[in-house]
């Protein structure tokens, strides 16, 4: 049985990965960290939890936490577990984090995009980004440190992923235009998140500057074998969970003047992605749609070409909460503690 | 393992079916009935299913699948049942029905309210009305065929079940304002269901002449020992999923002029729920949501005492499609098999 | 022209008077008071109005405003014009309230159930309720205060009113059942009010102690002749704007035992509400809907007998913020003002 | 006073013509035209008229209408209007088609794209396209027939127009990626618009194929003074009403190899727009959204310059059914009938 930990359990993404848990068979959940509900009941927080979960939310006590835990999941503010990581908790146990801190190796990208000092760089170079479907090589028996990719990022990466890989796409004509469901604002008490500021509205937010985009080209370029820069763009949708990707590329020219084929594009898509458990792509002509992936850890993606002009429309659709951030973060504690990728993941999606 | 067949399994409630039975250790779906996609891939209808069912539609041969399956679930318009049945089938197999046709013991009753006539009135009888935390004790290893309750019937009668048996409220005072999600309008095509004519709107519909109501005052009338007659207006709600239940009823005075106290009614619902799996009576002061179950096979009930009207307003929550009919479907077939009534319905509320 | 002023200019009822009074022909809006915003622009805080209004939003001086308005719209929190109002401001202009202070004559009952001392309770003599269908004979040359009313209770009030003052029901039977719309809950940043919160979600609150309850029991009791006592049972629904109220209540016997008959009821509507523009009493069959009256100052109302019951089950719906709030106060201050009624109010429903 | 007919009046933009001409001081509607429900109220389909309209559905009689109105818009299926329209009817009346029939001027182009015959071009070169702020210059006395442009193209048209004809970006690289209410589905009772198969979804659809894409490629070719080809994805969003449109494009590189700067981006917006009564350029740095301009018939644009790509984010926001159907095409009656082009438009955006 593995114990676990989480700081930040009453955010979105820590309640998810509650719901989660509590049906994962080798899993205990042995902190509820909540700095903001301190000795309140977790239930009364979350109230589906009521006769699931008999617990009292706890202070983030990270260096007692190592001692309790096996693994603890950080769903907590950019910047909080830089401050307080330190080589003896890692010494103790295996972090999951959900944040941004260690996504990105290069510290001075991180400071550039967060706006803030990144307190302890030494652990950078250790942890594993946790993209499972690329990643998974790179976890072994010593790795004590995941950073958990973000909502967009794992949705643009793994959509777009096999054709920038396959050298089929220019990466220089990479856009991609997210759409997302407000649950990724997370349940700050915030004005423009309320529900008559979000319902029957749609618009786009943080135009060329949101934070997702060197996470989302630094994955990418190790994909491109060099440095690639994307558009990016991150919509609000009146809808819960969800995000759907819509991103364009150029297709790449061939020496003979001829432009990739779509069967050439599919089967770069179903190479990458045979037997992935959480990665269907989908029949030719169907577009994914979030509604078919809510509540499971599925990435559903697929592609159209459009011979006019020689771009190919991907497209990938996930549920932000789980493939997006707590069933990722499970998939990467199981990889962690050498159980089968998928236990605890077998939420069959939820329509309507 | 129990071998199952589905009729009606393109509907709401035959997918939802598909999803609980999915993740159910011991079932294996044998038969996908859906006359209107006889031959197509039923994961191309519901493409939540993509990858996780490999099977075509088939058409609703019920003499077949009674050799087929141990457990027929029938998710069908009102008089499909009562239309094919037959002792030879009932004689092979057992069958969760979950349309009206033989849940109201009065065939008259039935007729009237469904203005159809009974096809099969032989079998009413012997049908098991499969409200389970009620009829639990009537299904035996003899049980063949389950009448499951309404989605608006089985969220009414648990929240007002406890008051009106201990008889500390009066029936015939007894009003129930309820509020579905539009999934329980089915997947047909109307124009009433559309997107637009539903988002941003709400209506009553069916005021005092919804087929729910004769299913509620049956049962009820069972709790009370005679007869009841309630009001009982549905309403129309701009979301997916659930069903929430408001009940008024004046408090039945003693002998010493004095009125029940909250300690009482209480005290019947915990009584009444004490060790039910999947009723859960909320904390004083707490009202049901139907955020807080969905997915999920609750009820959460609770009430509050109004003393300067002398009446309770009971609240009760559901999601129409789990507790409210394939949740429920399963909690029967797992009675009917012997299996622990909860087996594959650890389904966590999805929240948000 | 009719210099306006508002107080309370960036909650949704300001805002939506604002977007009312830009089309009325015979007002300019002088001051945009908002405390919170002093000196931004108010087309920032509400981009609709873009190039609408050119002007900034401004302090609460209720003193220099009385100059320089000749109607003060006051849409604030309880308790705020109680405490600033003067003998003096009210010499100067008139004022519409749309908060609860000046609408509940017994100074005792509004301190009861607001939970706060009532500074100015001098004033409560004088002021007009508002509700124009049922007290425009009470508006004359000299009315300098109108208490606005509420939105829970215009809805309730105009729909049981035709027959409670028809002495058609027994008031002592009467539940209310409303549902509204979330912009009902103010602007403010509430957890509760998130999108992620109201959306998919449907729930009581307040349940037997709302504070509307006593405003509608004063005006139903009027129509009585005598004190009334009613269940209300607000609800928090998944859209924006509406409200819909189910009330029921049992038909008061004749002395020859019989009941009032379907005429008899709608006859006690039709001839109530004869003429009034902005009531619109259904035809038989058909149901209220929120969607109906979006956007616009109309009340729509009807009814169904239950001859099982004999019960009559009363619904009526409208548009929160315009009949309940803004639209209503525009119709006050026309009445006040010596205008047509409805000068303004030309705003046709808007569907879907 | 002008006489109008609709053919079409109980679409969706049919019924939103009737809400807008109700308000119009200048405008009868004569003939509420709707084949499917011959002979029944108006106010019956669409109950937000009840007490506005007093008139019965009649049949698709054009000959007979071409007397009756001095204006008819026809709001009917792709190929309705080619399929009646004669010389005769176009001698007698002036149209505003809201279909697609005369919108393109290559009738091959409409025919591929629209896969039917066009079964009376002759009358395509005198329609003028009638996006007002661009062609109003188009419009005289002697105009007969006006193509009402599509909801997609106007709001893609007018985000990149002023980008497109200045000259600063490459037109080749414009990719348009736009989202949609369900309005813009229609009234059609089919599975997919759904409420259930909407709500908390979002999906790309017409991937590459969309008709609304030979359009854009028209009108911006115009601007461009030369064939473009762009890509144009929409998606559906549970919403009712609202187009969002993200396009993207690369900047046009200068001669000494710089590129344009957000100023002259700017300008390049302002001076086209400049007077423009429903065209709002929004600040710097303000992203539209669709609630914003909801209910009226504005458009919202702005942009964001990418330094990183070299690219720009054009946003452009409006109401599908006002200024993407039903209001423009009233502001192309009021052209054709010598009215201030704003007469019956003032609408003012309506939030929340």
């Amino acid at each position: 049985m593995i114990n676990v930990g989480i700081i930040g359990a009453t955010g979105y993404a820590g309640a998810e990965l509650v719901r989660i848990l509590l049906n994962h068979s080798e899993v205990q959940i042995r902190w509820f960290g909540s700095r903001s509900y301190i000795d309140e009941n977790y239930a009364d927080i979350y109230r589906n939890f009521f006769e699931l979960v008999d617990a009292k939310c706890m202070d983030d006590n990270m260096e007692e936490l190592a001692s309790a835990a096996d693994v603890i999941f950080t769903a907590t503010p950019q910047g909080y577990l830089a401050g307080v990581l330190t080589d003896d908790i890692l010494s103790r146990t295996k972090i999951v984090d959900l944040s941004a801190d260690y996504r990105i190796k290069d510290v001075a990208v991180y400071e550039k995009w967060y706006g803030i000092g990144h307190k302890s760089p030494q652990f950078i170079g250790e942890a594993v980004y946790g993209l499972c479907e690329i990643n998974r090589g790179k976890v072994n028996a010593g790795t004590r440190l995941i950073a958990n990719p973000g909502c967009y990022t794992t949705c643009s990466i793994l959509t777009a992923y096999p054709l920038v890989k396959s050298g089929l796409i220019d990466p220089d004509t990479l856009i991609i235009d997210a759409k997302s469901g407000t649950s990724g604002a997370g349940r700050g008490a915030k004005t423009p998140n309320l529900f008559c500021e979000v319902n029957e509205n749609m618009k786009a937010y943080g135009v060329a500057a949101h934070r997702h985009t060197p996470e989302i080209e630094e994955q990418l370029g190790y994909a491109a074998g060099r440095p690639v820069c994307v558009s990016f763009t991150p919509h609000l949708v009146p809808m819960n969970r969800g995000i759907l990707v819509t991103a364009y590329a150029g297709l790449q020219q061939k020496a003979d003047g001829s432009f990739p084929t779509e069967e050439e594009l599919r089967s770069a898509y179903e190479s990458l992605y045979q037997g992935e458990r959480f990665v269907r792509v989908l029949k030719k002509g169907v577009c994914p749609e979030t509604k078919w992936v809510e509540g499971s850890n599925y990435v559903d993606v697929n592609f159209v070409v459009d011979e006019r002009t020689n771009r190919v429309v991907m497209m990938g659709a996930l549920d932000n909460l789980v493939k997006g951030a707590a069933g990722q973060a499970v998939q990467n504690m199981n990889l962690l503690s050498g159980l089968p990728e998928d236990t605890g993941l077998g939420m069959v999606p939820c329509f309507p």
